[in-house]
């Protein structure tokens, strides 16, 4: 495939959508792109519980949607461990002595190039000072027993959280 | 939270982008979200064999992205598993006799709506005529042996993909 055209059709603050064509031998295919920066989701494990966060998701018009701690790679030069590092001790206010990339992921690859890198953190402590967080005050942290790991993942319609969860479960056997 | 305010930003011919304001308690977010029609994927089993796909994937830059047999809810009215029978049909020629929903769950709520159901079918046989696809002549159908089923979601890049096989991985045992 090769982009014959590429323009920004829209500008927002926090996104943008390009409309791209694309050559594929003789045929010409047009795409609208939704321009993402990534993000990260975090598998934080301790004391045989995973810590979780609840918080409204306007987007999809959930009071209370439950996800791993997660955020976007914002911030210029930031790598995903470091973005995910960042974002364990602003979201529930932990550190992990090891990190683990369980699975990085395009969620949705027709039409956004965000990539999702979701590790898995162990050996979680407190952090010795909470940074602070944008719209923490919306997030509530929830730990959950991996002895019922399962009964979660059922109830969980997030997808990083899913594909860390599912994960999580593989390795555990 | 409550809606105070949307407007459409931005109007493709597959996406539109509505800029909205919520109010939780005396606080005001604007959001930028990605309106979408949502979408399923399909893990389809045939003897001890798992059918994938691969295509070029513009928006992430991929030649050929491997993921499971997937689509759009873009037909009105559509129900999500008529949308699943649909799309096993045109993009691998294939139906099944059992159906179950594995997860559906939202790609990236952050800025989208879009939700994807991801089926589990089996019981999979040729259809007897193949309807005809969208970009058929750019997706090849590959079948992968559950006997390498591990291998096969250290390889996968896409979100629905690694959802529908992680649970997969996970009921097998």
């Amino acid at each position: 495939m090769q982009r014959a055209h590429s323009e920004v059709a829209w500008q927002g603050k926090t996104l943008a959508v390009r409309v791209e064509t694309y050559r594929h031998g003789d045929q010409e295919v047009t795409r609208e792109i939704v321009a993402h920066p990534g993000a990260v989701g975090i598998v934080a494990v301790e004391d045989e519980q995973v810590w979780l966060v609840r918080q409204p998701r306007e987007a999809v018009g959930v009071e209370d949607l439950l996800e791993v701690p997660a955020g976007k790679l914002d911030e210029p030069g930031e790598t995903p461990l470091e973005c995910a590092r960042r974002e364990l001790a602003e979201e529930i206010g932990k550190q992990a002595e090891h990190w683990e990339l369980l699975h990085r992921c395009y969620t949705s690859p027709g039409f956004t190039d965000e990539e999702v890198h979701v590790f898995l953190a162990t050996g979680v402590t407190d952090v010795a000072e909470r940074p602070p967080a944008d719209d923490a005050e919306r997030i509530e942290a929830v730990r959950w027993p991996l002895s019922e790991l399962d009964e979660l993942i059922a109830d969980v319609h997030d997808a990083k959280t899913l594909i860390g969860l599912l994960a999580l479960r593989a390795r555990r056997g």
